[in-house]
């Protein structure tokens, strides 16, 4: 008798995704997975790619090529813009259609606005590889304005970075400007001196790294003013344009606002027609499926979930690798909704980077500052890159940094302007 | 006695215009160096990044660190648009300007349609790191598209590579495909195989290479043949569009286009009301300044001249650093035009590659072709690429892959689509 293979379709190649895939590697289950990119991206080190310190190929890795050796498998480039859950069929951007058995959605999130889009044209915010490009060349291109501009009475504005959200990605690129601005920046252009630069980190909350214990937040903040960066927590931004932020009644003069707050999970969900958070996010059955439809999965930062032992699974590459293999394991048993255990989150730490030798690391109650905590972000950093060429790569790049203060991607392309045609 | 310090513009950061500033650090000459991008990119080794195999940042290197050390040289991120030869002007796109002593203008050239600009969009070509990045994911995506539409009936033309101009470039990208196709790509994509993909060189004279001795010619041609590649010679292109190619009554149906043809010097020559040639190149005097303007320069591949020795200096590295040098010499002497000795370019050999272990070398009389010839390639472009650094990542890559043939940057970003505004 034989027995039609189910077809799992996963979307989404990021941790989540990718740890899904190659969970349900080898099996008689058919896979597709689909990306809007055509490669995985290692995001802890995302911010390395925006500062300049890696490129891009340094940490993306082909998705075709990470899964090019299971044969149930299969990779498809391309868009997801609509789900029919009840016809189990995903819809395309070029209106190609898709059917499914099991469905695996790890769309992840952009950043958001809280409801000021027009702000993202001031104030990029860092998901991608192209988001790094972008916001790479913005803090380049700022340099360039700042000594340019040098003897203009709005000087200032051209030689203030704004990061705005105090989380591990604020921290990490308010941390790294003020790192390369004094140490590489400065001795290529002859007029920018050391106190020029201002760079200014604001926290709407009243501590910086919320989800860190207390310890870590002071230290980090007392670690980044050591490096001269002003931090300003209980701010709420209420603008921004091309000439700076407002916070209420203050404003900060600065051509270079980086994003690093609020998230907001794929719009893609909002088909689904189940309930949301307000971020966005999936709220989920407690073994990640969605209501009344047992087949369809939600993980990683795009599903919200109070788990089993009443944590919150937080919306990092842990909670989305073990969000896959938990939903791996189900559909490999193809049981039903009903008879399976609750997800729960196992919580193996938290770690965040300041600058060099500098980090905060929290595993369980092991916590630790510093140099300590800097070489572990290093180690365990290394040992998750996706492969060894990677690794090699990389390593290179930071000991090169670690000794010159020289970071190796800074480049701001000219684009030829197609007026041609 | 105070001498008056005079100032040097260069426009133009490639071989020419780097050299030209290395030559004049260290004087009592205030030397300002303008260029659109922010780095100097080692252009034979470009096609490189088109073809995934390196990443930008392995061969650009920021014009202000490369000069960092000189402080009588200054680095100007900007456009420039004019040039007005007896007010000693030049003008930037943002109406900024620029007085000048000497002018050596260095400002490079793009690739050339021959009148036909609307062939751009199918058919990119290579000049900018920029074009790199466009090419490479044109390519990529080309891989996908050949997988996605494998069953459709008109499935050939997305597996269809076609290469226009039989020259170094046209060679380098032809060879290159065909390798990364058949050793790279295949794995990733389960339907296609090594016979499916097709890769078509086209090139409108009676031989490949033309500025390269016949046998070097003959040999890259079935060097090429070997790896699989269709070449065709005295076929002239007709049309480009969205389908493929036209050769007079043919037609090659192909959605992968790459131009590797003609070149045109930059429009910039324009505004400086002087003679120029087919090619929009500045009919320079033997001393590489312009008629009636004596502190006026025109090096590398914007210029045309016949020199002393009655050879034309060739668009390529070595033609763009010897003028440098020679210029610099003059502005130096500070001599008048009258007594300067001509320039005379001396030809240090020609070398292009076609693939792993298969190159072509000219110097002198001396012809060498495959593992040898490649291994003299590899040597030279390692030596001259910019800095150490960049040379230790280079080597790296080329081991990696040629042990592996997997190439370490193919990458594709998803752009988002800005529509929220």
């Amino acid at each position: 008798m034989q027995l039609s293979k189910p077809r799992v379709v996963i979307v989404g190649g990021g941790f989540g995704g990718l740890q899904a895939a190659k969970s349900l590697a080898d099996t008689d289950i058919d896979v597709i997975l689909i990306d809007r990119a055509n490669h995985h991206v290692f995001q802890p080190l995302l911010y390395q790619v925006a500062m300049s310190a890696l490129s891009p190929g340094d940490i993306g890795q082909p998705l075709r090529s990470e899964l090019r050796n299971y044969k149930n498998i299969q990779v498809i480039l391309n868009n997801v813009v609509k789900i029919d859950k009840s016809k189990r069929l995903i819809y395309f951007e070029d209106e190609d259609e898709l059917e499914f058995d099991y469905l695996i959605l790890s769309p992840g999130a952009r950043h958001s606005y809280f409801g000021h889009n027009d702000w993202e044209r001031f104030a990029p915010g860092l998901k991608t590889l192209n988001d790094a490009l972008i916001m790479r060349e913005k803090i380049l291109t700022t340099f360039e304005k700042a000594e340019r501009n040098y003897y203009s009475p709005d000087s200032e504005k051209y030689r203030t970075f704004v990061v705005i959200g105090g989380g591990p990605t604020g921290v990490e690129l308010a941390g790294s400007i003020a790192e390369i601005s004094k140490k590489t920046m400065l001795p290529d252009f002859p007029l920018l001196k050391a106190n020029d630069i201002r760079v200014v980190l604001i926290e709407a909350g009243n501590k910086l790294l919320p989800s860190f214990p207390d310890k870590l937040s002071t230290y980090t903040k007392s670690a980044l003013e050591e490096m001269g960066v002003e931090v300003l927590l209980n701010k709420r931004v209420t603008n921004i344009n091309a000439d700076g932020v407002e916070l209420g009644s203050d404003f900060i003069k600065s051509t270079c606002v980086i994003w690093g707050a609020g998230n907001e999970a794929s719009p893609l969900l909002k088909s689904l027609d189940i309930s949301l958070d307000n971020a966005g996010r999936a709220l989920v059955n407690n073994d990640l499926t969605i209501p009344n439809y047992p087949n369809i999965f939600i993980i990683g930062d795009s599903a919200f979930l109070k788990d089993a032992n009443g944590v919150n699974v937080p919306g990092v590459a842990q909670g989305a690798i073990q969000g896959a293999i938990y939903v791996a394991e189900i559909i490999k048993n193809r049981k039903k909704n009903s008879s399976n255990l609750p997800f729960r989150y196992k919580d193996k730490g938290n770690m965040a980077t300041i600058g060099r030798a500098k980090a905060v690391t929290q595993i369980g109650n092991w916590l630790s500052t510093g140099f300590v905590a800097w070489s572990l972000w290093a180690v365990l950093h290394i040992v998750f890159l996706i492969n060894f060429r990677n690794r090699f790569k990389v390593i290179f790049e930071w000991l090169w940094y670690y000794f010159t203060f020289q970071p190796g991607a800074r480049l701001i392309y000219y684009k030829e302007k197609k007026n041609k045609e």
